[in-house]
């Protein structure tokens, strides 16, 4: 398989964003959403910020204050020798029975004429706004549906993880409309056409005492509730994608049927791209998938990072037979990759 | 409180179950969703089984065959000096690295007159048919809407813990109608009426990552498809509902608002019974919740069997003040008791 990486990546670095507020650094630009708008691509980046200063041997946890939502985001501070502290990786820690991350995330509109230089707006798209949102935003996916951008992302608060969804017409105001998934589900993908007459999405919710981290399929009357699990398709013993897998960018109609671009993990929490083709009427139905990753995390920047071997989609835009991958890579920046469509479903099972 | 258990306790035993083929045994009938049908209380149990004879150190997971669904149950024996066995509890146990149960749950029709002799059918109502349903179905709940009897379970597969519907008008034809609730997520009732001009229901996801197993609620505009989730309360530390729980009967409408009878569990694995009074046009809000339980496990039926310490509902009917709670004991067992509605309500905090 013949991926080419651009030659310009990482397109965004943490450096390069303007942080929402003067004592935050920005420490990941990353997992966007891509979407072709007229003539330019459009990024919904998930922008992860933590403070500048953090007292020595502390840990800080930023999240939305739950008692008011107006006072916007407290600092949780914790002493790592904290007898309740707990260090899980570089992304969350435990502290007195609850999960907290060590940073928080909010969406941001990036802009780029030739797909590869990108002009990242100095303010926040979207910020964190409700007790669903409490430690952030994130993983935004954006699905052009009857004349509407509709924009699903992952909801993080103590409560769990779910999935919000959004609407915007001008990617200036967005009009949240609840959450569509309860915890934990995350990395939905909402196709771009109805499918026998109902929307419908992947998801990837975590089955606890049975089951696992596989991708299911969920049909909608208006995208707003959602119903008529089918599992897709399950993680693969000994593989790339063993430990968990989750849709990525929105599926693509191709004459074969749907392509979708998928992230696996195996149990050394290293992700993978791979793809799946997707029965065109019945997308429950597998009639391909990659046996070997479409993309590995093998270039310096997909190895080390914020949370190093990682390359993982939310977006990807088509111009003809190319597909122009953008991934966040190592948890840190965003990347662009490109491939020939005819390519990946030829190397299909 | 004073809850009164009917003295006719256990009202239905395993052994009172013709099991649904020769070569098994009726292990468990309990957890059945209860309604008032013109004269008669109808239940609909769980009825679980196993097979009579196994193989001494062996023990068996009765499974619907994945491959070919017409063949029906398969046993799975394993020996457990097997290294891949790995023992959990009576109910579950881990085999190269799947979890599988000791039983197989179906749905069977119990009729009264009184509400406290039950005569069983001879017959499965509803038996596991569906690839998710390999494992069973389990604890359906009851609603009566628009004239028809809406009956959710749990359909338990390899794939995880699923809930699906169901709708009969007459308790002998069931009409299958999907999976409305992705893994993990069981405990759904759905409430008599619509609220606000949606469906509504509450439900208990499992969130894995961050949070806990709590009580949500989620809308639909035709019970088939769910969203709009909210959180509707959760876990209480040190209290006997601390480590899980869930809804119980189908929420009942009262002058003050929606009562529910929920269950409670503490890490202990101790399963009580406690209410909620939930706003009426707003049912997200808790108005009361019981401090103490209303129901613990203290009877000898309620403290030993297939799983002890246990009680559970999925379903209650009313005769005017008086609420009668079916409810399984120790996870074997049919049982019943009365309570009056007001004093529930009075003793809310």
């Amino acid at each position: 398989m013949n991926v080419e990486r651009f030659v310009e990546n990482p397109l965004i670095r943490p450096a390069a964003v303007v942080p929402s507020r003067p004592d935050f650094q920005v420490v990941c630009a990353f997992n966007g959403g891509a979407i072709r708008v007229g003539d330019e691509t459009v990024l919904l980046l998930r922008i992860a910020e933590r403070p500048k200063d953090v007292p020595d041997g502390c840990l800080v946890a930023p999240v939305l204050d739950p008692h008011d939502l107006s006072r916007g985001i407290r600092l949780l501070i914790v002493r790592k020798d904290d007898p309740d502290y707990g260090a899980l990786d570089s992304r969350v820690f435990r502290y007195r029975g609850e999960t907290y991350l060590t940073s928080i995330s909010h969406i941001r509109v990036a802009r780029s004429g030739d797909g590869r230089r990108f002009e990242i707006e100095p303010e926040p798209a979207m910020f964190p706004a409700t007790r669903d949102e409490e430690f952030g935003i994130e993983d935004p996916r954006i699905t052009y549906i009857d004349g509407r951008y509709w924009i699903n992302y992952s909801s993080i608060s103590s409560r769990g993880i779910t999935t919000s969804l959004a609407v915007t017409d001008d990617f200036r105001t967005f009009e949240r409309k609840g959450v569509i998934f309860a915890p934990e589900n995350r990395d939905i993908t909402i196709f771009p056409e109805k499918v026998g007459g109902r929307y419908v999405c992947l998801h990837r919710p975590v089955a606890s005492m049975i089951g696992g981290k596989d991708i299911w399929l969920a049909y909608s009357p208006d995208l707003l509730h959602w119903g008529d699990h089918r599992i897709v398709c399950r993680t693969r013993a000994g593989m790339w994608d063993s430990a968990r897998i989750g849709g990525g960018a929105v599926p693509i109609r191709t004459e074969h049927g749907w392509l979708a671009i998928y992230h696996g993990a195996d149990a050394s929490d290293r992700y993978c791209l791979g793809a799946l083709l997707l029965d065109e009427s019945d997308p429950s139905r597998v009639l391909g998938r990659s046996r070997e990753p479409l993309l590995a995390p093998e270039a310096e920047y997909e190895r080390r990072g914020f949370f190093g071997n990682v390359v993982f989609t939310c977006g990807a835009v088509t111009d003809g037979d190319r597909l122009t991958i953008y991934y966040g890579a190592a948890d840190e920046c965003t990347c662009g990759a490109q491939v020939s469509i005819r390519e990946i479903l030829k190397n299909l099972e």
